[in-house]
């Protein structure tokens, strides 16, 4: 097996373990003795649904919103398409019809909520008194601010009728069964997608010193609502969410698993370094190149053949003007500090698909890739400048393009080091 | 055993493993027919030439330059101190007075060379023709421009009277041994203090294609002695560094290497992650901190307790106006990182001696770090905004103070994830 085709089998094996229709099935509760809804948002909820149609024997309906281009024909269950990562109005109408759907529930009904990562932009839907237009805005200023991810949900999940518990609330007293697939560092539940159906234990004041801190004063809509605090987030403990149960079926750590069995049925030693590594793209590349190095010269911390597996999410600080996601970033910068070290060979991709706002999920690299590109005219470290992981991938025709995959258990990445003897 | 008592044995060790008191004897040659002259330059210069004095059974004299309050008493060897990083006239005056001292030696003579990081700056001896300012200026120019560190060591070392092999080839014909502590990447001998004994691969048209691919066109004598070329460095191969040999007595991973049985005797699992770990100190952090959960979360890549160990040179860019060098910065971005995470310690310190240009090695952080901040009004995230992780940790009173430890084997960090069953 050459190294690309190794490093793309274990990309495969990462996705498969996170496939819906692999995965979800062995989660499915028994039917209720009333009416089954199948409700959900997020990258996977399409092919969530699908899971569900194909693996349930009563009566169902329902209806799911994913990212275009993510949907999936499914029978009974209604997959709709809205925009992701700017909610649009295709996703906020949706929002309004699975709160309609849900109202007037009773006991004897269940509720399953398929949720996976990008949900939180899908299920837009302001709380009362609230545009879309105010919740972007807010959004976008703390974006800028320097907030971190965990302040701008805190906010985001008091402007909202669905996120922090909310749309659970609104299930009760039927019983909510959510089957998640986590793309957030800790496989945190109120974290993935907002956490819908799950306990906040954020309030109004948290919101607004939030906004606060970073000197956020606008708009006046949202501030005026998070004053009025008019109905609290349900907290830990609240008796509205006695019969909601979360299912975590995928997280980035069982991808990684899943790639470290497939290695080691490939003769090679898997060393997972983290399900959620974090930081930006250039810099995690040099340490991750760092590692790889050690493993090479030093055989620490595994011997060659070897390879490093790492899930999580980093950052690209736009510097310049060039095409590509976090993933081709990471390669590029990892690339040029290998810069053509014999033997070791990468892959990076989002297990979604879409790396970043491309048409690919990543990209390869191997000791020849600076070779290859300066015979190309291609300036590695211009390029990195430049931003364009994208384009120097695509130039030297190793990108990695699979569509979407419809999961999503974040970013993934398998560093081979290849024994010397070999 | 506390764990920060723990973590202090261990960079102990690491220091300890560097002591030219220790590394250095057992390297030590057979005294020569003739002459035994010591010289060198670095951090280290003084400690070396102590324990040269101190095993050497013959006849010796000679002159070593170490940096200002890295000096020893020494009682046959003369150490000076000079400037570090930016040299002054004290290195300079040193460095032509060694040149001076190895003119007319024979063949029966004896050069031992003692050479460890910082002493690129101290040997401090420009080209004919050239001024110390000249050489200042260039160098300047060159970090301003981006340039990578092998592209400006290669101008230097034509524009140097001294480095890139030109020391040993003004030793000629005696026999010239080298001793060197590596801080560098690889331990690449022609990059430690640029390598004044070791063969030069580059040339005067690579530093002039430095220049010129930077764009930099001063100062004036620079770009004229360039374009001479009177006198290449050596290359390898070259006749005249026969009788050059370099031993390496120190280096990262030896000192990695000794706390990791120093953590071993303590029953805690070493894990080193890479003996040249480069990138920006915060973003580093991030991925140490990523792995030490990867630990405490799913005993990956080792169980707990464990501690991941590694080395190298992280970069600050400044934003703040804040002190401390890149330890300090390193450990404040891993202590938010980590948000008090239970049973998780760490240490990070310059083996110099010196984080940046404070007066501590570097810090100690654990669990309780950030609540302990935060009851004396400190903001942890603005103070990593300011750079200040000096001030940070010097309030909490959990600054490491060594004063210069005399070696330098670059930055060394260990981080204690505890069993959670203690």
């Amino acid at each position: 097996m050459s190294p690309d085709t190794f490093l793309k089998t274990l990309f495969t094996a990462a996705v498969a373990a996170a496939d819906p229709a692999r995965c979800l099935p062995p989660h499915l509760p028994a039917p209720p003795k009333g009416r089954t809804l199948v409700i959900g948002a997020g990258k996977a909820a399409a092919a969530m649904a699908k899971a569900v149609e194909e693996h349930w024997s009563g009566p169902l309906e329902g209806l799911v919103v994913t990212r275009y281009g993510h949907g999936m024909a499914c029978k009974r269950i209604e997959a709709v398409e809205a925009a992701h990562p700017v909610p649009d109005s295709a996703g906020r109408e949706a929002s309004i019809r699975i709160l309609d759907m849900i109202g007037g529930l009773t006991a004897d009904d269940l509720v399953l909520c398929l949720i996976s990562g990008g949900g939180s932009a899908l299920l837009a839907a302001p709380a009362p008194g609230l545009s879309l237009d105010d919740k972007r805005d807010v959004t976008a200023r703390l974006l800028r601010s320097g907030a971190t991810i965990s302040e701008i949900n805190c906010v985001r999940k008091h402007l909202s009728a669905i996120k922090g518990g909310r749309l659970a609330v609104a299930c009760a007293p039927a019983r909510v069964v959510t089957l998640a697939i986590s793309d957030v560092p800790g496989d945190d539940l109120s974290a993935i997608a907002s956490g819908p159906t799950v306990a906040d234990p954020t309030t109004f004041a948290d919101a607004l010193a939030v906004l606060a801190a970073y000197g956020i004063e606008e708009p006046a809509p949202v501030l005026a609502h998070l004053k009025a605090a008019a109905e609290e987030t349900p907290k830990p403990g609240d008796p509205r969410l006695v019969r909601a149960e979360t299912k975590l079926i995928a997280t980035p750590q069982v991808s990684l698993e899943a790639a470290a069995r497939a290695a080691r049925d490939a003769g090679v030693t898997p060393v997972i370094l983290g399900d959620s590594i974090e930081g930006e793209a250039r810099d995690i590349a040099l340490m991750h190149a760092g590692i790889a190095r050690q493993v090479a010269r030093h055989r620490q911390p595994a011997s060659a053949p070897a390879v490093l597996l790492s899930g999580g999410e980093t950052t690209v600080t736009l510097r310049g003007k060039g095409r590509g996601g976090r993933n081709a970033e990471f390669l590029l910068a990892l690339t040029i500090a290998l810069n053509g070290d014999a033997g070791i060979h990468a892959l990076a991709c989002d297990t979604d698909g879409i790396d970043g706002s491309e048409d690919n999920a990543g990209a390869l690299a191997g000791p020849d890739s600076l070779a290859r590109a300066k015979a190309l005219g291609l300036d590695a470290r211009a390029s990195l400048a430049d931003n364009d992981g994208y384009g120097f991938f695509a130039k030297l025709g190793d990108l990695i393009v699979t569509g979407p995959t419809r999961t999503n258990v974040n970013d993934f990445r398998a560093i081979l080091i290849e024994d010397d003897s070999n």
